[in-house]
């Protein structure tokens, strides 16, 4: 059992603009290809997302005593037909500072983002995440359902 | 090969407000949950979708002869800080009328979302789908990539 002084400690807010400058992109350097991106084009995207509201949504953890975003995590809501006009959670980009360890950033991330998608009425919410990460989503609750299909465009 | 009057005829386009009365819930019923949805809820959800314009499309193939809609898929536009602020198509909720074989109406819906994606920026468009259903996506130029993991909530 973790202490509060450490859930404070630890916690996860949303995403604001000033993250560009405490770390966040080169966090996201850690998942896959980002390279340096400009404070206009950061700006742009972020005010994108903004105005999806609730149905975009990223979660950061900072480190208050380094000042640099060290876990984030995003999830949007899809709107269908399907299922009585339901909606699904879509769980993209969660990454942990690879130096920061033992200290269940990863699960509070995942946390976030599926109460999130609880709130917002979604019936499911789904990530796709590699054969070696799946023990780590089967603890957070998630139970493996189909294969992930990609094509990649030149 | 087939002949331009089949190409006609098979032709995938948006979703129309009128295509519940054409038998487009009873098509998803095919795939998964759905019970019968009100004409108010169809119109109120076809509204959320409208207003996210080239971000979120369904296509559908209405079968000329019998009025009815016979194949579907659905294909949103994911905004992302990674990949140099970078797009993903991601396609949902694919559903061929199962009294409908040989034509290839399925690869023409998935032709249909993936040329969407390509064409609004993405770097790549990803779905997930059953393993029976993997042989079907690789004829389609999908690779697989990872797997998909569920969370579904009460």
């Amino acid at each position: 059992m973790e202490n509060s002084e450490e859930q404070q400690k630890y916690r996860v807010r949303k995403l604001e603009i000033s993250d560009k400058g405490k770390g966040f992109i080169e966090l996201l350097q850690q998942l896959s290809v980002c390279d340096s991106v400009s404070d206009k084009e950061f700006e742009d995207r972020f005010r994108d997302l903004d105005v999806l509201g609730d149905d975009h949504v990223i979660g950061v953890i900072e480190d208050e005593a380094s000042g640099k975003i060290i876990a984030t995590g995003s999830v949007f809501i899809e709107k269908k037909f399907l299922r009585n006009c339901g909606k699904v959670g879509h769980i993209e980009d969660v990454v942990v500072d690879s130096s920061i360890r033992g200290k269940h950033l990863g699960k509070r991330i995942i946390k976030f983002l599926t109460e999130h998608a609880r709130s917002m009425g979604c019936y499911k919410v789904i990530l796709d995440c590699s054969v070696e990460n799946k023990a780590f989503y089967e603890k957070c609750g998630f139970q493996q359902k189909s294969v992930q299909m990609a094509m990649y465009f030149p």
